[in-house]
C-alpha cells in the first residue's frame, strides 16, 4: 500500500472523484422509494446536503430557506454577517468590485472587528423562522463564540479550520481544548477539516458530533497550489469513514462524517456517499442559487487573509432557485441541478435503499472522461479554501 | 485484482477504448477475405453494426435503408415515431429550436402520450419493405408493447433501460418479469444495458437472445457526470463476454453481446470486438448520415426526462450517406466513415479471419494519443444516455 | 507482466516516448567525441537518421543531398516519382490544392499506373551523383520492383507495409515469400513494419538486412484511430531490439533495427536509441526542410487509399535547410533542428560513447510535461501512415 | 522497483511535483513559530530560497537586496555581467528585441569574451554592501574563475553544468578535478546539477559544501524535449537526500542539497522540502520581481548556445517587489507571492517545526488537478536550462 517515489521514500496513491465511478450491482430500486435522510446526534434531516459557511452563499434568509427544504445551511460567524449591521450593503460592494480590486476589497472589508451582539441577532433571526440555526467559527474563537451561539439558541456549532488536529502547538496564543469545548457545549459540536484515519479517530475521541472531511480538494481552492497540502476526497472520505466505523464498533457512538469540498455535480456527490460519507457540504453549487447573497459571486474563507490570500472572488453565475438545485426540475443537464433527484436516481440504479447501503456500492477506478482537453466532470468544479 | 482507494476499500481498475490498442500477431490476412457477419438466434446479419434507438437517428426510412445494407436499425417505441402521426414535422421543430430552448422543447414534445396503433403502423411499414423490424421499449412497457410489436410482425424486440437487472424493487408499480416475457414472446428478446459478469449471467438465464453492454461510457452522455455511474467499455465488454462464454459452456446456448455506446471511430469499434463483442451499437456515427431524421442533430432517450434530463440535443452535422459511413469511400480520414472497411482492414492486419478470431487478438494498454490537449480518438466521440 | 482489463483478459502496459525520459549515469563525455555512425550489411553511414519514403519528403535531389550529408533518404517507388515523368508539376498541384480538395486530388493523382522505366531512371539519377540509392516498394510489388531496382544499381531495397508478417493469407493474389526475395536479391533487403518480438525474429530468419519498427505510433497517422492498431514506440523498439540481440547470439548475424515513426524532436530520437534502435526513420522532421519537394506539405502512403484514406495532406511549414535540421545551427529551440547535435549532446551527458552504449542508458518512466493542456514534447509531433 | 517497458528492459517510475501532495499529520503548529533557516558550511541563511544564476534575474543590485532579505542570489560569471562594463545597456537590448530576433541576439551578445577584471569588480560591489557574494561558473572555467572570485572576497563558489559527474571524458580539453578544486578553494564550493544517488555520493566525496539537484525538470527548459534527458524533481530530490543522509551517517558531514528547477508556486517549494531539500533554487519566480534586471523577461544559460540553443527568452511579466515575492503581502492568489509565508503556513499545517521535520512529512501520490485542460499548479511554471 505504497509506491516508491524515491530512495527510501514511499507514498500512498490517493484517489479523487474524477478517477472513480460507481458500478451497478444485481438489484435496482425505484428511485422514488429510496431514503436519503441523515442524522446528527438525533437531529434528523431530510436532505443530506449542507451549504457551507461562506458569505457569498449563506445569509439568514438562505439558512431559513434551506432549513425549510430539509437541509442545513451554515452561517459563518467570522464574516460579513457578524461584522456589519447591514450585510447586504457590504455584499453588494463585493459583488460590484472589478476583478482586479476584488481580493483587496474583501481583505479590507473583513478587517473590521466582529460584533458579538450580531452573532446572537443572526442566530435568533433563523430560530424565529422555525429553523435550527447552524453556525461556524474558527478554533481560536470557538470557546467564546460557542458560548454566545448556544445562549442565542443555536442548534449545531461548527469549528472549522483548513487543518484541524487535537494537538496544536503555539507559544503565542491559548490553544483550544476540544475535549473541554465539547463538554461545555450542550448542543452538537461539529469539527473539521480533517483527512486522515488517525486524526479523525482522535477528534472523535473528544466528544464531537460530526466530522468535516476535506483538505485542498477543489481546484479554485488554492490550498494545494499555495501550500502543497491536499488529499483527494475519495481516499480522505474512505479513511475517515473507516475511523467512524471503528469508533462506532469500539465506543458504540456513530459520528457521521461530512465530505466537504471538491464536489461539483450530482455524480461527485453520489461518489462521496459511495466513499462513505453520511452527508456532503457544498459551496459552489449553492452560490449559483437565486437565493444566495453573493448574487452569482463566491469567495472562500481564506480569500480575506491579509498576507497570504488563497482563492479569490469568482463569478459562478446564477442558474436557478435553491429548490431547483436541490429537487429540480433541472434546466441544465450538467449535473448541477436536482442534486437530490440525482442522488436518488443513482441509488435506485445502484440498488441502494438508503445512505448506509450507498456507502457499500462498488467503486471502480476509471479514467476521467475528457472532451476537447478538459475533464468533463470538472467543467463546473469550483471550490474554496477554509 | 484491485487497488486500495482508501482504508478498507478496494477498487478495480477498469479500462476504456482510449487506453488500449490492438497489437498485430504473426499472421496477416487480405482484408477483403475476412468475414464480419453475426447472428441473433439464427437471424444472420452481414454487418455487425446496429443503429441505436434514438429519434434523431432512426425512423422507418432509415431502418429500411440500414436493413437493406445488411445491418440493423432499432426503432424507438418510446419517442416521436409512436407519439405523432407525422413525426417529420415534430422532428423539424426540434432541429430548428435554438440551443437554449432545445431541452425544454424536447421535454414538452415527449410528454404527449404514445399511440399504440402507431407502434403497429411503423413496424408494418418496415416489414413491407422486406426488412426485419427491430424495435425497443423500456421495461415498464415491455410486456404490453412486446405483444403489439410481435403481432405487427416485429423481428427482434429490445428492452432497454440505463441499468437493467433481473431483480428490481418497487412498491409503486408492477415489476417486469424477464423470464415470463421471454417465454411469452415468440421472437428474440434483446435486453440491456448491463456491465457486469454476474448480472449478465442472470439476464442470460432468463431466456434472452442477446445482451446490450454499456452504462455511462460516452462523454455527451451525462450518466457518469450526473449519477456517478459508469463502467468503461473495454472492461464491461470483456466481463460480459466472459459471462457469455461461461453460459455457452454450461448451457450450450450462445447469447451474443452487443457493445453499446462510447465508440466514435472505426478504431473504437475494432477495439470493442477485440474486447469480446459480437456486434456494436452506435448512435452518433449514424446521426451524421444524410438519411438520419435528425438532419445532423442528435439527442438521447434521457434528454426528455421531465425532472432530471441527462444529455441535450447536440449538433453533429451531416457528413455522408449511410452507405459511405458503413462501406466508404471515406471522404474523412478520422475513422468515422467506411466503418465496415476499417473493421475488415483491422482484422486483416491483425490476422483475424472472423469476429470470433477478432475477439482473441492481443490487447495492449497504451497511453491515449493527444494532439494539442485533446484525446485524438475522442475528437468526434459523442454518446447519449438511455 | 500484464494487467487485467476485464475478466479473463490480461493486457500488457506499453510505453511511448512521452512517458519516458533518460537518466544520467556516473560518467559524462565531451559530446564532440561520441560516435553516432551505424551500418547495414557492411555499408557504413555517418548519420543514423533515415528520411522516410514519402513523396512530400524525398525526391532524387533530396536523396542526393541526404546521402552526401552522411544519411539515407528512401525514394518511394509507389508514388509520384514513378508515376509521372515530371513529378515536380504534380507535386505543385498537391501543394496548391485547398485543404478540402487535397485528399481527393491525392487519390486521383496516385491512381495513375507506375511506369517501370521511371524506377530505373530515378535510381540511376541518384547513383550518378555518387550516392547509394535506397528505394521502397510494397510487398505485392516487391519481387518485380526489386529486380528492376537492383539492375538499375540500387544499393538497399526496402519492402514496407503497415503491418508485415512472414505469413500472409489470401486466395485472391500471390503471396510474397520473403525467404525467396532475400535469396534472389544481391543487395540488402530491409523489411517492415513490425512491432513484436516473435514477428521480428521470424522476419530476421528470412535473410533480411535490417528491420523497420513502428505501427501506428504517430498522432497524425490515423492507424490507431481508424483501425485500433498500434504499439507505442518505446515498447516496440525494446521488443524488436531484444529479438535482434537474441538472433545475433543464436545466429551470429547482427540485423539492425530502425525505429520508424512517432518521433518529432531530438529528445524522441535520443529515447529511440536508448530503447535499442540502431537508426531512426523520420518523415515530418525532413518535410520541414527547404530541400523537400513537398514545400512544407506532407502526406503519407495511406493518404491516397481509394476507399479508406488514413492521414491527409498536412502543412508543416519550411523551417530550415536539411543541413540545419541535421547539424544545426538550430534556429529553433524546440528540438526539431540540429538533430545530430542533439543526439551527440545527449550521449555526452549520458556518458554513451557510441550507439551501442546509448542503447544501454537508464530509462525512467516520467510523466509527460504539459504546458497549458498540451504535451510539450508532442507540440510538433506529426506522423504518417504507411 | 521497476516496470517492464519492453522485453528485458525495466524502468523506474519517477515522480514530479504535480503528481504528489502533502498530507497533514496529528499535530499542527502556529505558522509564525516555525523555523525555515538553513546553513551551508556554517553560514546561516534566514531564507532557504536561492535566486539562480540567470542574467535576467540576478545582477549586483538584486544580489544585494536578496542578501539583505536573508536569502542568496547567485551572480552568473558566464554572462552579461562579466562580459560588459555596462550590463544594463546590453540587458535593455535583449528586453527590447522582438521575439523572432531574441535568441539570435542573445547568441551574439554572449559571444563577447569574459573580462576577468569584471569578475572581481562585481564580487567587490556585492561585498561592499555587506552581503556575502555568491557566484557561479561552468566546470571548464571553474579553476580559474574560482581563484579570481575567492581573491575578490567571494563567499560561496558554485560550479554548474546541465549534468555534472566526477568522471568526465575528453581528449580535447583538460578535465576539472573536483577534489583538487575543493582542496584549493578556501570558501564553500557548491556543485551541480545532479539527480542520482550514486553520482550525488561521488560528488559529496570530493569535498563539496552543497549539491544542486535537478536536470530537465522545467517545462520551458527544453533539456527533456531536445535531449530526452530529465528526472522529475520529487524523485531526484528524494534520491539525493538519501545520499546526503547516508554520507552524513558514514562521514559525519552534512552536505545540504538544493533543489533547483521545476518549481513555480509555494506549493511546489513545500513539496521540494518534503522530498528532502534543504533549500530551493528558483529562477522564474524572481524574474517576475521589480528588482530583477530582465524587467519581466527571462532566459536560461543554454539559450546563448551557438549551435544547439535550448530555451529562449520568454516574457514572464513583473508582478511585485522581491520582498512581496518572498514575504508578501501576496497580491496574487496563485502561489507565486509570499513564498516564505506559504512555506511557514504549510509547515504549520503539517506540524513541521523546522526544515528537518518538513523533510519527513507524509507525501501522497495524487492526481494533478486540472482546470479546463491545464494543470492548475503548473499554470505559471517556467524553468530554464543550464
Amino acid at each position: 500500500m505504497g509506491m516508491w517515489v524515491g530512495r527510501g521514500r514511499k507514498a500512498r496513491r490517493c484517489y479523487g472523484f474524477d478517477e472513480i465511478a460507481l458500478a451497478p450491482g444485481k438489484i435496482t430500486i425505484n428511485p422514488d422509494e429510496v431514503d436519503v435522510s441523515f442524522q446528527i446526534d438525533g437531529l434528523k434531516f431530510k436532505v443530506p446536503i449542507i451549504a457551507s459557511a461562506m458569505d457569498g452563499v449563506v445569509d439568514v434568509n438562505f439558512a431559513i430557506k434551506m432549513g425549510k427544504l430539509g437541509g442545513i445551511a451554515v452561517l459563518n460567524l467570522e464574516g460579513i454577517q457578524t461584522r456589519y449591521d447591514d450585510p447586504e450593503e457590504v455584499l453588494n460592494k463585493i459583488v460590484k468590485a472589478t476583478p482586479q480590486k476584488a481580493t483587496e476589497l474583501v481583505q479590507a472589508l473583513y478587517s473590521k472587528p466582529i460584533k458579538e451582539k450580531l452573532i446572537s441577532k443572526r442566530i435568533r433571526e433563523i430560530k424565529k423562522a422555525g429553523v435550527i440555526p447552524v453556525v461556524s467559527a474558527i478554533p481560536q474563537r470557538a470557546e467564546r463564540f460557542g458560548q454566545i451561539a448556544q445562549e442565542a439558541g443555536c442548534g449545531i456549532f461548527i469549528v472549522q479550520a483548513t487543518v484541524t488536529t487535537v494537538k496544536h502547538l503555539s507559544k503565542a496564543y491559548k490553544i483550544l481544548d476540544f475535549n473541554k469545548l465539547c463538554k461545555k457545549m450542550k448542543i452538537p459540536v461539529v469539527v473539521g477539516n480533517c483527512v486522515t484515519y488517525s486524526t479523525a479517530l482522535e477528534l472523535m475521541g473528544t466528544g464531537i458530533s460530526a466530522l468535516l472531511v476535506g483538505i485542498g480538494p477543489g481546484t479554485a481552492c488554492t490550498t494545494r497550489g499555495v501550500l502543497g497540502i491536499g488529499v483527494p476526497q475519495v481516499t480522505a472520505t474512505c479513511d475517515c469513514a473507516a475511523a467512524r466505523d471503528f469508533y462506532y464498533k469500539k465506543k458504540g457512538k456513530y459520528i457521521p462524517i461530512i465530505t466537504d469540498g471538491g464536489m461539483s455535480t450530482g455524480g461527485d456527490i453520489c461518489k462521496a456517499f459511495a466513499s462513505g460519507a453520511d452527508a456532503v457540504m457544498l459551496g459552489n453549487a449553492f452560490a449559483r442559487s437565486k437565493e444566495s447573497p453573493g448574487k452569482g459571486f463566491h469567495w472562500g474563507m481564506a480569500t480575506p487573509h491579509p498576507n497570504l490570500p488563497r482563492g479569490t472572488r469568482i463569478r459562478v453565475g446564477t442558474t436557478g432557485t435553491l429548490e431547483e438545485i436541490l429537487f429540480g426540475p433541472a434546466k441544465l443537464d450538467d449535473g448541477t441541478q436536482n442534486l437530490v433527484g440525482a442522488l436518488q436516481t443513482s441509488m435506485g440504479n445502484l440498488g441502494a435503499k438508503d445512505i448506509k447501503e450507498m456507502q457499500l456500492v462498488e467503486i471502480i477506478i476509471a479514467p476521467s472522461i475528457r472532451t476537447e482537453g478538459k475533464v468533463f466532470q470538472s467543467a463546473q468544479r469550483v471550490g474554496m479554501c477554509k
